[in-house]
């Protein structure tokens, strides 16, 4: 597959490292990268090297580095990709959005849009890992959770999933797990079930080889064995109906019960739980996101009590601290894939943390009374709609509905969508003979009288008053009685300065890229620029509905395209989808298009997947998810592939070899030098080679995955590209495959299920979380091929620089054979624990005092830290890092002297906040000032994280998942 | 003139309050108002009233209180008004503006775009007169000051002033008053001054009587004793001229010498220290300021040592705080108008704060080599035109020149001028025989290869070439060799990132409304709404050229002649003009106005002006530049007017009357029941009545100064009508009038001097600060005629439920008959001071650790504080500042009962930084906790100011006005 290189030539000849001319400050590159090249001269002449060419050279393998520079369009300044970006969103067309199917109008309060989804205190925070200084988005995620267990009435719901398709398919392998009752039995699809739904789960099943069945379900159960049950509310015709009946029914064969529902309904309906469900999962986009052309939007999953240890991705927990307060901080980690690795059930990884803050938000906002007014202002519209279109002698597919409509109009759908599209209104074109209509939000009067006018041909003037109370009134049974939202937190922000000083307070608790390096190895916290991020709030691009007709979205498309084919041309390879809505779900597209490929040619055999031990857990659970076994390979002592092992792997697993999942550089953070053999190794044995792409902020311009031996690689737009981590998603996590690999890249999820184009969708949208594409168009835009490649070889230097300034007191781990690191580094910090009993988490507590977020904790090996500075890091900002971590190094050296033990030490005390330093009462081994402000750079601007070190433990004893009394905080 | 109420109808009938029926918070009054309906509920029970009408009925005097509710359109939605604004914004024409004329393309950094102009935390902010508070906006102004002196080379520089033109005539009146050699000369002002100045200073000449010629310098000074000169580098023309010799002559003949100079320009030409002057002034606009349709921009002025105590305007300083730690805060503050009253020498109140932050922003992210990169990019492009041009046997004006260039094309002008608009480019119109060009940094080569062609009916194609080195290149003697901005500010912030993390640390150091009430009396800082704040960053609003031909302004033109209207609907006048660019220069227009009227009546002996001893001091200032004698009319012991000593000063100068000055409600918060009186005795005397706008948020709706006896009246958008106050301006002070007065109103500054339309111009641009005029267009629009109504009386019921509440710790000072304050309250300390030595200054600054804003301090009586909550805050935060306000009384109680001194009590000490709660050295007769946590709700959230109590005083010994030595922060 990939043409081996001629013996005649021992490597490629490395090509002058083509790296942006940085005299006068010109250009935007210069503003992405953080050393001036003064300053990278000065890092250079730390290093050794003349140059960033020679550092790359010495770095990167020859045997891999490409020969030529990236072939894009040179880079524009700020203001070009600013107008191009307008060109490009004139050409889609507003309209009003009617479609539905899971997308629907909905507005987002400015006071949100500006202060969250525009700010970067929100949108450039890192996943709360370290809960000390992520209190303020805890506590937003918290109201999230609050949000949907209230509404779904489930006691335990988590911080949100991908999309409500993916949701889906994770309700399934949920009961799957848990029913033991029938665990063997069908997956039966509620055949109400949104469309994408029902895709996205067919192709998960398929690939475990689950029996799933869509169902109509007035015709009762299927009579089989079933192991679980779908079903919608209200469904995707509109329809809303009593499910208790069948629930029950389900409930009583043994069966699960999983309801996909529309949280806004829930506000008017009787919510899952009181339906008896066991799991309530949805959308809640509708909650005040955009339309975002598809996404990003938060699903969510909520579980009745029993599930809450199955329940897959992020919990958001309360506990305690250090001093007894109430702190937040994420639950049950250890259910997380990363750590589970080949036992895992889910490969969840990034949530969609900052469109759930958002959704959260919007229910702070308008608070209980606010989100039922909301519900009935679209419930009255669609029944105002009612009444008229069936004076008019048009028919209904259904009399009780939420506020979506169905309306049969034998042979005339196509006029009436036309009709409706001619007045500036999106309806959705069922088939030939049924038109859909959702209500919303936004719905006015004329939006009203413009479908009237769509389905009569006339003005329907002033008879679309408000219809009767009676007139298609839910059905009385179905009328929620019970209360939500009921604790205060959505009851005292209604004014808008309440909640700008709101959201400025939960801000200010937090640390994110707008305070500090976040010097995390793996994750690339690299600056997510204004000019990057401006677009996406853009009407013309977030209002689009994602199945609006393919000449409303030309600007969309385009832009989709231009992103796709540069990423190809920077992964040196032939056809990229953006489909996948995170790095899990990027791998996972791509072991299915391994699988599919392997099937394709008849052999079904081929489903080991080799996996290093070094890899990153979700590697493995994305295998397991795509139907694979993992063989896990050994790693050596200098931390490479055990070549041995490998070899007697691909030997004992010869005819059953899928693929390897490789890292490139690897989880150590270095290039190792036989990654070319490896993969030679791996075609060799018939398999096909997995580059996971989370590293490929080492590669851009000096080497591709494509060209080295890789079949696949998934990439991760919110790491290489720019896309802020938003606390915890949007992630965008774009397959790359070549060219043989193309025809099973995931298809298009409103298909029938026979993926004319390509393979199994994994996302609810075609093009996935589109809505933050902008934003890495922007970033190659702006950088141009040369551009991106200094910012590469820039990433080297910062992180080689920090490893050699660092060793002397923290030795780096590994290195490859040049001695340099690639793009991180791995600190060692075991031998000094064994010494001292101060743990690398004590370190990483430290640091808050200092002002920093942590580098990365235990992974991939434990007792280490992982630093990766990003190229975005100045020089002043790396040496005050090194600064803090030389401070604290001697800080566990007094402990060493016994100047104070671990345990009364500054570092296991540590964080410190603020009524701590200030008590009368002290009594700690150390002065105050060592406490709070251990560089004297502090003084003026120091950060004190709001609660002490958090009991992780206590809280996963005493789970709380909802939003805690305010008693608790006195 | 005001028709004096019949005889028979004793009062006019009070129509019930027309309030917003504010059930389920559907609409956007809920939003702005803060306290909710059962929040209204309690406050009225507190107070006994039923309801807001009952309210406003007690408070308001039936006599003035207006009979109908406000007649404007209903209050829409946010989208709505967003959707509005989006298609007023599209029907103005985005172009290239190449007119010049003291308005240049820019761009904004994106960085600073959405973290400064689109921050609340900036936006929101107050004039930083509590300067522990506003160490971040005071360093942002400092670097402005720094930018303004280094690149003038003057050592003195002013935190900005209202515009260009109005600082010109700062200079002139500056020149007047300094200049002892020869006082009583002419002032000169050179013919290539922008034609807005010229038009602006003999507006304000006029009303001084001063002597002003136009002159043309190339034939060398008048023959005449002269004050002052007044140059322009580059002139209008574009022209760069060595004016060394032209300031030697001017200073050989005992005149003192303004140049009004091109900030960016003197990156590269010699600046005006350099070449002498005394005084340099100019708009900060083109370093990253939107063009705004004419305005907010920063001016500057700069002086020469020994002016810098008659420097008008704020000026930031360097100090020490009570720790001997570098602080800043406002220097000289003893110049300013408002404490100099009628011997003031300018009335500018507000500056351009916000925008001088941006320009110094700018200067910080670009540094002295992308200044110098940015200004050779615009001579390059107009020397490449030139070459061009002139290779076409097209004649220029002047081969020196910066970037502007008029090109003389004897009647062909409107041709070229036409062409060029049919190309997407606005060029000037200069007359029928010349067109100018102007470069900027946005120039690119097809904008030039547009221009050509507009002017030779041909496409350039590649003959435009770079020209060579030698070709129109500054003459050598012009050519700056001095460095600038060599401050280490300027150089550390190059990377996105960099400058990100420096505008949040200096947010972070700040307090503004985001984060805290800030009850400052007479200052009105309610919410500024996110949706009124959206439009104003838009390119099709912000990029619009105050000179572009009418035809692509109809949008702003719409939205203008809107709310003009709107504003004359609310006060009960017939005319408003929005022109003026501050509330000092609105009353300067109105009073201008009054005069113009008595001298079209022959009545040119009325220039007495009474002013009130309660008036804020800007009153009597502005009085004097508009050419007027104050005379003070003494105070009542109840705070109203002595209407005794009112009569008496009528009548001793009836033949001299102009105008009375009121501010109603007083400026002592109440509703005084006299002032139709007030304003029938003035009208029988022959004299105008001018009625202060600044206390209009406790009339909105509830009575008309146009109706109950103002003759005019200015208004300030940014108190009563949302436009945030920016740490200091912008500010907007539209006059408005009577019918009568029309005529006087403010004319086109673009016209030649014989005002066509109205009277003296007093902005720089015909709509003054257009670009934030769609804040206050939203506001109105989002609340309707009973919104509006509905927040005043909110703002009522607010002051006199603090009032209520607080009057038992603090004595209440003033209330109206009816025992009611009007919309804010003074508390008075004098007792207290008396007894304990604790003064207001240690009540405002204690205030600080409990995380507020201090009310206004000393004004209108000294040893007071005013408070004025307005309507946009909650019961939850009136109550936070209450207790608080409780804390504080009960520890002024302990200096009383001897817990501790005066001198060593917490109130003395404060503010507390947290370095000097966390010493190990503490000492202080009070613990820890109660200095850093004096209420148990701080514990969580707390802010620390960055420094302790400023000491002022020792600022004003040690002059410092630019950036200190980094080492002054070891």
């Amino acid at each position: 597959m990939v043409p081996p290189p001629t013996a005649t030539t021992p490597a490629p000849t490395i090509a002058p490292l083509r790296v942006v001319d940085r005299d006068g400050h010109t250009q935007f590159v210069d503003r992405h990268v953080g050393a001036d090249r003064e300053a990278q001269k000065f890092m250079l002449d730390t290093l050794g090297f003349d140059d960033l060419g020679a550092l790359a050279d010495a770095a990167v393998p020859a045997a891999i580095r490409q020969d030529v520079g990236l072939d894009l369009p040179a880079g524009l300044s700020e203001t070009e990709v600013l107008e191009r970006l307008r060109l490009l969103a004139a050409k889609n067309v507003r309209m009003v959005q009617m479609i539905g199917q899971g997308y629907y109008g909905t507005v987002t309060p400015g006071v949100i849009q500006r202060n969250v989804l525009e700010s970067p205190a929100w949108y450039t925070a890192y996943t709360p890992y370290q809960p000390e200084i992520s209190q303020g988005r805890l506590e937003a995620l918290l109201n999230f959770q609050t949000v949907v267990s209230d509404l779904t009435a489930l006691p335990v719901a988590n911080a949100s999933l991908l999309d409500e398709a993916s949701a889906v398919a994770e309700a399934v392998l949920l009961m799957r797990r848990s029913n033991k009752a029938v665990p063997d039995g069908v997956i039966v699809l509620d055949a109400e079930l949104l469309p994408q739904s029902i895709a996205v789960v067919q192709g998960r099943a398929d690939a475990l080889g689950l029996d799933v069945v869509v169902a109509d379900l007035d015709a009762g159960l299927p009579h089989r064995d079933i192991t679980g049950l779908v079903l919608q509310q209200p469904g995707t015709s509109g329809r809303v109906r009593d499910q208790s009946g069948v629930i029950a029914d389900a409930h009583a064969r043994g069966a699960m019960v999983t309801v996909a529902a529309d949280l806004l309904a829930l506000t008017l309906i009787t919510p899952p739980g009181e339906q008896g469900a066991d799991i309530a999962v949805g959308s809640a986009q509708r909650l005040g996101v955009p339309l975002f052309y598809g996404g990003p939007h938060a699903a969510y999953m909520a579980v009745r009590q029993g599930l809450e240890r199955a329940l897959p991705g992020r919990l958001v927990g309360v506990s305690r601290d250090a001093l007894g307060a109430t702190a937040y901080r994420l639950a049950l980690q250890t259910r997380e894939q990363h750590i589970r690795r080949e036992r895992a059930t889910s490969n969840i990884c990034t949530a969609q943390a900052l469109l759930a803050i958002v959704a959260g938000f919007y229910a702070v906002y308008h608070g209980p009374e606010g989100l039922r007014r909301i519900a009935q202002h679209g419930h009255d519209a669609a029944r105002t709609l009612a009444v008229a279109l069936t004076g008019h002698g048009l028919e209904l597919t259904a009399d009780a509905f939420f506020d979506t409509l169905t309306v049969r109009v034998p042979a005339r759908a196509h006029v009436v969508v036309a009709a409706a599209e001619a007045a500036g209104v999106n309806l959705r074109l069922v088939d030939g003979d049924h038109v859909g209509i959702s209500c919303d939000e936004t719905t006015t009067p004329p939006h009203l009288a413009a479908v009237v006018a769509a389905f009569t041909d006339r003005d329907p003037g002033a008879e679309l008053a408000a219809p009767g109370e009676r007139a298609f009134a839910l059905p009385a049974g179905l009328v929620r009685d019970s209360e939500y939202l009921t604790h205060p937190v959505f009851h005292q922000y209604r004014s808008e300065t309440q909640m700008l000083r709101y959201l400025r307070r939960l801000a200010d608790r937090d640390l994110a890229l707008d305070r500090t390096m976040i010097p995390l190895g793996s994750c690339t916290m690299k600056l997510n620029a204004t000019t990057e991020m401006q677009a996406i709030t853009w009407p013309e691009l977030a209002s689009i509905h994602p199945l609006a007709p393919d000449h409303q979205t030309v600007g969309w498309r385009r832009l989709i395209a231009d992103l796709e084919s540069w990423l190809a041309t920077i992964t040196g390879y032939d056809r990229v989808s953006i489909q996948p809505n995170a790095g899990s779900q990027g791998e996972l597209a791509g072991l299915l298009a391994i699988r599919g490929y392997h099937r394709s040619r008849g052999e079904h055999r081929r489903t080991v997947c080799l996996i290093p031990a070094s890899a990153h857990g979700t590697n493995a659970a994305s295998a397991v998810l795509a139907g694979m076994r993992v063989v896990v390979v050994a790693t050596a002592a200098d931390g490479t592939i055990d070549q041995a092992h490998l070899a007697a792997k691909l030997t004992e697993h010869a005819d059953e070899l899928a693929a390897i999942m490789i890292t490139y550089p690897s989880t150590h953070g270095v290039y190792d030098t036989d990654v070319r053999e490896v993969c030679d190794a791996v075609h060799a044995a018939g398999g096909q080679v997995y580059v996971d792409g989370a590293n490929l902020n080492a590669l851009v311009g000096l080497a591709q995955p494509g060209r080295f031996g890789g079949d696949v690689s998934h990439l991760n737009l919110h790491k290489t590209f720019c896309i802020p981590h938003g606390g915890g998603g949007p992630g965008v996590g774009p397959v790359a495959v070549r060219a043989h690999l193309a025809p099973f890249l995931p298809g298009d999820p409103a298909g029938t299920g026979a993926w004319s184009d390509g393979g199994a969708p994994v996302a609810a949208a075609r093009f996935g979380s589109a809505g933050v594409l902008p934003i890495s168009w922007a970033y190659i835009s702006l950088m141009g091929g040369d551009g991106l490649t200094t910012a590469t070889a820039s990433a080297l230097l910062a992180a080689n620089y920090l490893a050699r300034r660092l060793d002397p007191y923290f030795p780096v781990l590994y290195t490859g054979e040049s001695g340099l690191v690639a793009h991180e580094c791995i600190l060692d910090l075991r031998p000094l624990t064994a010494a001292t009993g101060i743990t690398a988490e004590d370190v990483a507590k430290r640091l808050i005092d200092f002002g920093f977020h942590a580098p990365t904790l235990a992974f991939p090996v434990p007792g280490t830290l992982m630093v990766e500075p990003t190229e975005s890091e100045d020089l002043a900002e790396l040496d005050r890092f090194i600064d803090a971590m030389i401070a604290v190094r001697a800080e566990i050296d007094q402990v060493a002297a016994g100047a104070f033990p671990a345990e009364d030490s500054p570092l296991r005390h540590a964080p410190h906040p603020a009524t701590v330093v200030t008590a009368t009462q002290w009594g700690r081994p150390y002065p105050r000032e060592q406490a709070a402000f251990p560089l004297p750079a502090l003084r003026r601007d120091k950060y004190f994280p709001p609660v002490a070190r958090i009991d992780g433990a206590h809280g996963d004893r005493h789970l709380v998942c909802a939003c805690p009394p305010v008693t608790d905080f006195a």
